[in-house]
């Protein structure tokens, strides 16, 4: 406001920092609008990404050419490979995001005050997120739609190896944006296919709102030390399958191995088993069977060694480093302990803190299992694999934050905003 | 568990890390602990902190005189002292918190999905929390006391120059939570006086689960950019008041008066007024006299010096810098605005985030002004003073945050709390 000041407090910013700018004045549009203005320009991004599904295919095409040039894996280059049939599902994914309710405006808290103000609690957006991601190219228009949904204006740093397709369906879901009468730097490409736009990106605190980085350990790691902006930690997962003394034999294996095999790349697959000793002779050796049928190799604390003789497992010796290994692999930790809380001892020793669970037909046991572990999800006679945005209903998951601090566990749309006091009074002073 | 494994990942680690890991162990007992046990230990705290007042006061007197001797100045060394109804006072607070309800246990989410499992999201403790803050030792007795309450372990950096109060104070806090069957270690001073003891609290990330700096703005800007440990960013407050063309003009100058004046050392006081250029004439020379009443100097625009004559106001031209100043004195940026629209602008491009009010009788000028600033809290004809805990009638406050996530603006018992879903079932898989 020039009349007040000439100069802004964000004059001469970096690439990085200016587009966070811009974004945060997009930002300021969509706070205040209501879902259908959000719901609209959701859909038109899905009619979008269906009526530019060529482009987007052939940009595509050259990342996965690179990727194979490179000599990286086939089953990454199928993780990197957009189809048209791949895009329609992508598509569908944004119209289910605009059938989810708007979390925005919801009264959190309300009360009239002794002296008469009326005080609400309100949730807002965030304003600003940043998702920082590898591979996978659909995130980039996952994370876009959650964001758009809630109000925010998003910052997406996908990895270099998808750089031509984010570029063709960032530049799909601006015009749509746009199109729809929104500001198309809702939805922004970070510029630089460089390390160092990560690092600005981490250093723009007040800019940005919230990093939430999707990936591997490492990029996870890195932004949770070196970020200054709030990080939301989310992904590795540690998890535990303890077989209580009281367990139904039955339900404990399917669920140990629904939880290890049912598909091991996952963050909610489970890494140890930990077995009571009063049920290891009855428990064991039909574990062991069904995890090797299932190509599980068992690394076995010295009490489970015992009962590798006769039994089809491959099982090998368990070091440290496998209480905390996260394998994401057909492979198993497993020991036997003397109590309940032998047990959750070593969980709160070695757990990540994403996901535990119990097998026990004992209501004292299930209760004191829930109260002692302290994870973001305490599982009793259920999977692992359960916890998930779209297994607890929540239509959309932006990640699993495995931290306490603003969001823990599946994050939906709700962990998307932030709340505002609102004080009204009649001229009420102290 | 010796029989899984010999070693911990907590082997060998630094005194302060020593002290998170014991607060740790700590936090793990109070958790599962039911609200009596834990209202027990307030009680006996309070009684003790009586009990052992001479013991306290005598430690305090120490500070003070060291600080006397470095020739602090007596408005701080009054904030550093300690008296006997100084400390009843202190005690009366802590059996207030002990009568506010507990936060753990509360279900915040619950439902059955398709598949029959019962999913629920329970308040639990954060674990173990992280107080920095500077001189006032009273902090060292409410941030225990609140962290307490909510099932959380505490430790405590305070300021070197309360160091013998502080010391004197946990004493007394370890003595009563042990004898009332809580472990000591639930409240510790983290060990070591010099600066390097913040930096390892800042780097324990894992043991401690956030970090709460609550001082002066240089200190908290060390810990949000230094600390790996999630922070919660606290207290700096540039808020403004905005007197619409529809004002009631009395009110506004109440409103101003008491916003900025009442008490100008603390966060929630007003720092700059805006006011619509079509009330200007008849509000500015009552506000200026006003404010000249109040003894406040003001800075103004171009726009409010033209009402500097005749004025009994000392007024000067403000400079960029007043726009971001917390003053937290007698003085007040002020300026004149065309539009509500550009009063916003302003408020986006300057504000801390804290608190900002609008004096209006215009429902629409009110419902807009809401809509489009962001910060943690909007007045609508109340002061800016009423953005605290206390008022808010939260009974007890750990701070006021500034950012927007996990928790934004007063902090009760509640922002002192995370989740965790527990999943039951009766041997799902998927």
């Amino acid at each position: 406001m020039t009349s007040l000041s000439p100069v802004s407090p964000y004059d001469n910013l970096s690439p990085v920092a200016q587009a966070a700018y811009r974004a945060r004045g997009a930002a300021a549009t969509l706070a205040p609008l209501p879902r259908a203005a959000k719901d609209d320009a959701l859909l038109a991004i899905a009619d979008a990404l269906e009526v530019r599904t060529a482009e987007i295919v052939e940009a595509n095409a050259k990342d996965t050419a690179r990727a194979r040039e490179a000599g990286t894996s086939e089953s990454i280059v199928d993780r990197l490979t957009l189809t048209p049939e791949r895009v329609r599902a992508i598509a569908a994914d944004v119209r289910d995001v605009a059938a989810l309710p708007d979390p925005v405006g919801e009264v959190v808290r309300g009360s009239t005050l002794p002296n008469g103000i009326d005080l609400r609690q309100v949730r807002v957006p965030l304003g600003v997120v940043g998702i920082i991601y590898e591979a996978r190219p659909n995130v980039t228009v996952d994370a876009a739609a959650l964001c758009l949904k809630s109000g925010n204006a998003v910052l997406l740093r996908g990895s270099s190896s998808a750089y031509e397709s984010n570029t063709a369906l960032v530049r799909v879901l601006r015009d749509a944006v746009h199109g729809a009468g929104l500001p198309a730097d809702a939805v922004q490409l970070v510029p630089g296919e460089s390390r160092d736009s990560v690092r600005e990106l981490m250093r723009a605190r007040g800019l940005v709102d919230v990093l939430i980085p999707r990936g591997g350990a490492s990029l996870i790691k890195t932004v949770v030390e070196e970020s200054i902006v709030p990080v939301i930690e989310t992904g590795t997962g540690n998890c535990h399958v303890y077989v209580d003394a009281a367990a139904d034999l039955d339900m404990a294996v399917d669920i140990l191995i629904n939880s290890k095999a049912q598909r091991p790349s996952v963050c909610n697959a489970a890494e140890t088993l930990l077995v009571h000793k009063d049920i290891a002779d009855a428990f064991l050796p039909r574990a062991l069977d069904a995890l090797a049928e299932a190509g599980v190799i068992v690394h076995a604390d010295e009490r489970v060694l015992t009962y590798a003789d006769g039994s089809k497992a491959t099982v090998m010796p368990a070091t440290t480093e496998d209480w905390e290994t996260e394998y994401l692999s057909y492979d198993i930790a497993a020991g036997v302990v003397d109590t309940l809380e032998q047990a959750v001892e070593h969980i709160r020793l070695w757990t990540s803190g994403h996901t535990e669970a119990i097998v026990t037909t004992s209501q004292q046991a299930a209760r004191r299992f829930t109260q002692l572990v302290d994870s973001t999800t305490v599982a009793v006679n259920a999977s692992t694999r359960f916890t998930d945005g779209g297994q607890f209903g929540f239509g959309a998951e932006i990640g699993i934050s495995t931290q306490k601090l603003h969001a823990r566990g599946p994050m939906g749309l709700p962990e998307l905003t932030s709340t505002k006091y609102i004080v009204t009074g009649d001229g009420h002073v102290r």
